[in-house]
């Protein structure tokens, strides 16, 4: 601890200019994020924190950052919004949270590309693109507090995958620029195939400081809630609408009874008994969305454009990982999986599941297209007894070809799965963090090089 | 005859005001389209001719002439850009030919949603729309000179379905209004779910007299091509751009060798012996696709922003049934099939018919979604022998699971198979045309109904 602290002290020393905070009340609040959602991972990480605090407002300020830890052999984990749910901003070895928020430029926006600073708002993006009839293709449902570098380096997709795919699927992210950690930091562009190696690597392969993404059409949405008489009819009416390409769409989740009674401000749109379809669908699509849930037996019980400034809660923040949220606002003794269940029979073997787990779990399943087909992916609720249940319960599922992104585990190759990009990230980082100083612990298979401290 | 032609002035009498044409040579150019495509047709077809052409520049002419029909007993056949490829408006029982090319205004457009009479061009269209931002979903390659109310009532889907389906797929049309064939004609406005029954029924089921079209975003697309190796090479290249649903398409079209020998002007682009891949790729997704294309072994060969204005030859117009048109002005000896194959082992399939009918039949392939899965159609190239020979290829695809949508017939039942609305359209055709005159042979299961003339 002492060791660690003089190599703080002259870590300090070199960062002469970049504003830094080290009150340890304030670096430990910004060491965390919302991994408190897994009992699991709330014991192991509920006393980790950095040692100091960075927050960049410049590239210039990461690549100081960045040389001053691989002179010193500090580790250095970024932070965004914070809103990670598996602890991915968590800086396990403790060194630098160097906090990006401040980098939160939009470079250029050209019709439908954008390149921005990797600190800026999803939600302050979009408004600043929609008034030009663009917005991005999709978001997670912590739009209003994430940030678009801890989207591309944290997330997987969300509200927008049901058309576009997740974040995997080539094209959805253009280009990446990077700052290396090294004694002399380079900066390098990432394009095209490439830009998959920062995907979802929780910020080991190399520090964001820009990001090119493509963008969608911002449509009039809708947000619009079906009430079905059980959870099969929901999956099945939400496959109908999530089958039909003529209908946009941004958002096509089934939610079965009892999830529903814990969406306080819905109680209106949500009878009891009943599973709900919560979806996003363009204005335009209106009238032949409400012919196609009807033939599948649905009742409309709620209907409104998306209204996403302060004060309104969008339907998305019902969906996603919002879900598990509303309920652990009630009751902490739920958690979660995150589920992707086999195209080719996804209703089937969800259906399963539902089975055998009865009220130990609650469904809540989001309609995605994964490798150029349409399937779901399920975020089902919970209720917690003990870890070797929980394992027990992702054992099962994966016996029935569901793929479980575990969110219980720390690590980029435990918990990704099917989340994971298609790109060498493990021989990228050697280049990239060849001292293994970038949030260290994420990535299991790569050592730490012993160095000269 | 004689009868025939006492009905015809006795119908002229009640027209005035209406704009028509007697003189027979008109008359019967403008009873024509492309049936010549095939040879069946072409015999059958070849000598088929209205008795009057009316050319209505308002939904009153065609109120007009609707009641004069009625009461008179003359059938009435509507008649858009001509362009339909099975005799789709060749009246085979004479009477009036309807032309409704004068009806071409965009009653309005609201960002993404148009509403326009039937009889605009669909290039017309678009240029009117694409400088708001937006375009038509889906074209024919015919977008040059066939109309929208044409392309409704006769067509299926194009350039755009592989992002869209086809316009079978619930929220494609929203809305036709329609003119019945009554002796008091009806204006009757028919939305969503409703809107498929005058969706490709060859004008059997109403007058359209206004369309309201949903609309997807312009991009700025770009014309590509990609050569392979073979045309199993070309299809998987293909497969591998249709799946990745992060790159914004409109058409992804596989060709196989020799079918590119045909493409005169492409001579550049399409090395002796290679498979070839025609695209048109979003701007934005230029940069991953090419690495996609590179990675599944493809080389570009031929790359322009898409140009539609006179003097260019937009990519499109090699695709779809342009490419059997670029064989056909060189070598009548050919003619073609329309295939669907089924998703789950669409390449195989289309494989083991390259195999089997070997230099018989030259490989063309659109991927499309269909059914809220990607798969391919087809529109092979097939050189000519017999009507029997062209029947028992017909058969043997559909022994082994390929649909084809026979383009040899001109009734709907026989020909539409897979390009069919999903809607009554037989009992709505007893509402709308109870004395069975609108495009009188086309609709096979509906017979005529014996009037009093
Ligand atoms: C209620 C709730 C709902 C959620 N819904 C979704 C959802 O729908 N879809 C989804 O994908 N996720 C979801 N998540 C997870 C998380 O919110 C998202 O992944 C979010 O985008 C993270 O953004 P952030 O700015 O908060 O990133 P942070 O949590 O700050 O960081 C996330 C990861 O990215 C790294 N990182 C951040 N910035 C950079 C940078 N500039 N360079 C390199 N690495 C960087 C961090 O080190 C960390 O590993 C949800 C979480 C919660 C709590
Ligand atoms: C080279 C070539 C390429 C083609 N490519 C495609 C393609 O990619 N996709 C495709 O779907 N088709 C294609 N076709 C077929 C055809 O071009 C299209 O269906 C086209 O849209 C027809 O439009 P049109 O205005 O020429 O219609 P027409 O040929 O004039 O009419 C087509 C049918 O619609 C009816 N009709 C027309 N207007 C009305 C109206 N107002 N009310 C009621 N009925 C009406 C007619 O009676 C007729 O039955 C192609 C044809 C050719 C020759």
């Amino acid at each position: 601890m002492l060791a660690r602290t003089s190599r703080i002290e002259n870590l300090l020393q070199d960062l002469g200019g970049v504003p830094v905070v080290t009150d340890p009340q304030r670096v430990r609040k910004r060491s965390r994020d919302f991994f408190w959602y897994s009992p699991v991972l709330n014991e192991e990480l509920k006393d980790v924190s950095g040692e100091v605090l960075v927050e960049a407002t410049s590239e210039a300020h990461v690549i100081a950052t960045a040389a001053a830890c691989a002179r010193h052999g500090v580790p250095l984990t970024v932070r965004g919004g914070g809103t990670g749910n598996y602890g991915q901003c968590v800086p396990l070895e403790g060194g630098v949270v160097l906090d990006i928020m401040g980098m939160d430029k939009i470079e250029w926006h050209r019709a439908d590309v954008v390149r921005a600073e990797p600190g800026i708002r999803l939600n302050k993006l979009d408004d600043t693109l929609r008034p030009n009839g663009w917005e991005s293709r999709m978001h997670p449902s912590t739009k209003r507090t994430a940030s678009l570098g801890g989207f591309i380096a944290g997330g997987s997709g969300g509200v927008g995958s049901v058309t576009w795919g997740g974040l995997v699927e080539p094209g959805n992210i253009l280009a990446a620029r990077i700052v290396t950690l090294e004694a002399e930091p380079r900066v390098i562009e990432l394009r095209a195939d490439a830009a998959q190696k920062i995907n979802r690597a929780y910020g080991t392969t190399g520090i964001i400081t820009a990001l090119e993404m493509p963008l969608a059409p911002a449509y009039p949405w809708i947000d619009i809630i079906v009430a079905f008489d059980s959870v099969e009819a929901a999956l099945k009416g939400g496959q109908a609408v999530a089958y039909a390409d003529g209908i946009a769409k941004k958002l096509v989740t089934p939610i079965g009874w009892p999830l529903p009674s814990y969406f306080t401000p819905l109680k209106e749109a949500a009878p009891e008994g009943k599973s709900l379809l919560l979806c996003m669908i363009a204005q335009n699509s209106i009238e032949p969305f409400k012919d196609l849930v009807r033939r599948a037996g649905g009742t409309i019980t709620h209907e409104k454009p998306t209204a996403e400034e302060p004060g309104s809660i969008p339907l998305y923040e019902y969906c996603w990982n919002h879900s598990t949220l509303q309920v652990l606002k009630s009751d902490r003794s739920y958690t979660y999986l995150q589920c992707l269940y086999p195209a080719d029979r996804a209703i089937e073997s969800a259906l399963k599941m539902v089975d055998i787990f009865g009220d130990e779990l609650m469904p809540h399943f989001e309609f995605i297209r994964f490798g150029g087909k349409m399937t779901f992916s399920g975020l089902p609720v919970v209720r917690y007894t003990t870890r070797e249940r929980l394992w027990e319960i992702i054992a099962i599922h994966e016996d029935n070809g569901i793929m479980v992104a575990n969110p219980h585990v720390v690590t980029l190759e435990d918990g990704s799965r099917h989340k994971r990009a298609n790109a060498d990230q493990f021989g990228f980082k050697g280049e990239v963090d060849p001292l293994g100083l970038l949030n260290p612990g994420k990535m299991r298979s790569f050592l730490r090089r012993s160095g000269p401290f």
